[in-house]
């Protein structure tokens, strides 16, 4: 029900994933929308899809407190009861971010000596052979102290290893500068800690500059600073696609090439591309599609989903949370 | 001396201003190596050129606190001293930041009741009249409080006003959303005291995506998060103009026009254009040039430094910080 569009998205992008990984199968969460949405998308009957009455939804711009008291009943909570009682081996919601951090955090509990689950997933990156960076947290938390940003830096590297199938992984931290003198106190302390931490390969500090062409294979980031990045990348490209080259007829006619090719190279950098961010840190699999996905986006997220059931990464977090590192 | 092509960009700088303005009148402190540099630029004899000598450099990547201390006879003292004693109307430096800021708070004192002073600059903007957007801090404080935003609301309208002439800038906060549940404590809190403060028309949130197209005259960010996402529209521009379309000679071919036209678009954004942070909350002005600035932009921060200095920017803000707000 979640996103910007709910079922008139979700739906088709459910049809989207069956199609492409036809041995999915995908409970839908919710109320009487869905089946309207199923008759459409010619998925009624569907033995892959089954539904699960949820009657109320969480709001996109509550109070993530709130929702987790009043969630009882809504089709975000009733998607994360799937995962634990084992009945969905993930969930993925468009939802309300900080609602699904705090009821996934509820349901499904942290991993042994975890404090705060963080939100992960790849970004396009020219300057790495995977062609991608790993980068966390993208939101889930607001604050993170040294201890978090170890934990992000080890999350990370499992993702990498089991996801894109790196072997040793070569982890940065976003700061302001590339110096070890340089950045916020608990940063400066968690470089310190991850420079003698055997578990992870820890390369040092990198700077916004070069979020899409770093060597990393992980990008280490508090939330907001993560969120923030992302969003202006994203929001510059739109902007550099919009902008006016000049006003007279030739100006016009030569921005028509500009924009088709600008298009083909923007793709490479399409959120939608990476869309799927999965919450690490709990006893099941979460993850978060972009509010504003479209169809492919969204199933993308479905992909993503599937992708973390089969990779192993859960029974190596755990492993790696339940021994003390160093 | 400072940057990291010291007296090879900052003396045809000095050139370049001189010629653009002719009745600036400049001082360069530091080493032996300008006498050669201003030989080279044809300056050697003109009076608008004072050389002041100093003989040590502050290091680009040392700790602030350590350079304050050990800050005597070096070149950025000299220049900043230049400030404090009025011979000079303004201090512009290419070198390390925390030190140009430490020292600058140390000599010049801040501004009633001021705690941090902001590193302030103007971004190109296709979402409002002016074209631009005034953003800080950028960079002088790695956190801020709610007192800070407060303070940094009311430094960009003043700058908005003074420098871009707008009557009554319009101020938003940069934020993970823009519904007022969203984000970090301090920010919300910074939030309902700027609804109630009558000096500035504060106007909600913002988030990353909208850096270079919302209506926003003036936004506020913590210096941590607002490097991260400037310097990340600055990378993902060269990112893009870098990235190959293809191997194939047409692929190659067609990237010719792309790059061209690009080029001309990207060039609206360049960070050249607006180089020069003004570090406003002290008792003089002081302005922060890009390390990485070529002459033509070493230039600008030189003419932003005038402009702050013929603007009445310095009046106002003593006036601001002397009587409280609301």
């Amino acid at each position: 029900m979640g996103g910007d569009f709910g079922v008139s998205v979700s739906v088709p992008a459910v049809r989207r994933a069956l199609f492409l990984c036809p041995d999915l199968r995908i409970f839908l969460t919710g109320g009487s929308a869905i089946s309207d949405a199923l008759r459409k998308s010619r998925l009624s009957g569907d033995p892959r899809v089954t539904v699960v009455e949820a009657d109320s939804e969480i709001e996109s711009d509550s109070d993530p407190i709130d929702d987790l008291k009043n969630s009882a009943g809504t089709s975000m909570r009733a998607a994360v009861e799937l995962v634990k009682s084992g009945k969905a081996g993930a969930c993925v919601s468009g939802g309300n971010t900080g609602a699904l951090v705090a009821i996934s955090r509820y349901l499904l509990r942290t991993l042994s000596g975890v404090e705060h689950p963080a939100l992960v997933t790849c970004i396009p990156s020219l300057g790495n052979s995977s062609g991608r960076s790993v980068m966390l947290d993208l939101g889930a938390n607001l604050h993170s102290s040294e201890r978090d940003l170890v934990e992000y830096a080890r999350f990370g590297s499992l993702y990498a290893h089991h996801i894109l199938k790196i072997s040793e992984p070569n982890v940065k931290i976003l700061n302001v500068g590339t110096e070890f003198s340089k950045g916020r106190k608990e940063i400066r302390a968690a470089a310190e800690e991850l420079s003698s931490d055997s578990s992870v390969r820890f390369t040092g500090f990198m700077e916004g500059s070069e979020l899409f062409s770093s060597d990393a294979d992980v990008i280490v980031t508090d939330g907001f600073s993560g969120n923030i990045a992302l969003k202006t990348a994203e929001g510059f490209a739109r902007t550099l696609f919009k902008s006016h080259s000049g006003r007279s007829p030739i100006a016009k006619l030569m921005s028509l090439p500009l924009k088709w090719l600008l298009g083909r190279r923007l793709r490479i950098f399409s959120p939608d591309r990476y869309n799927g961010a999965a919450l690490l840190g709990l006893s099941g699999i979460v993850v978060k599609s972009h509010g504003a996905a479209g169809v492919e986006a969204f199933a993308n997220s479905i992909l993503a989903a599937r992708d973390l059931v089969r990779s192993g990464i859960m029974p190596a977090l755990i492993k790696s949370t339940a021994e003390p590192s160093n």
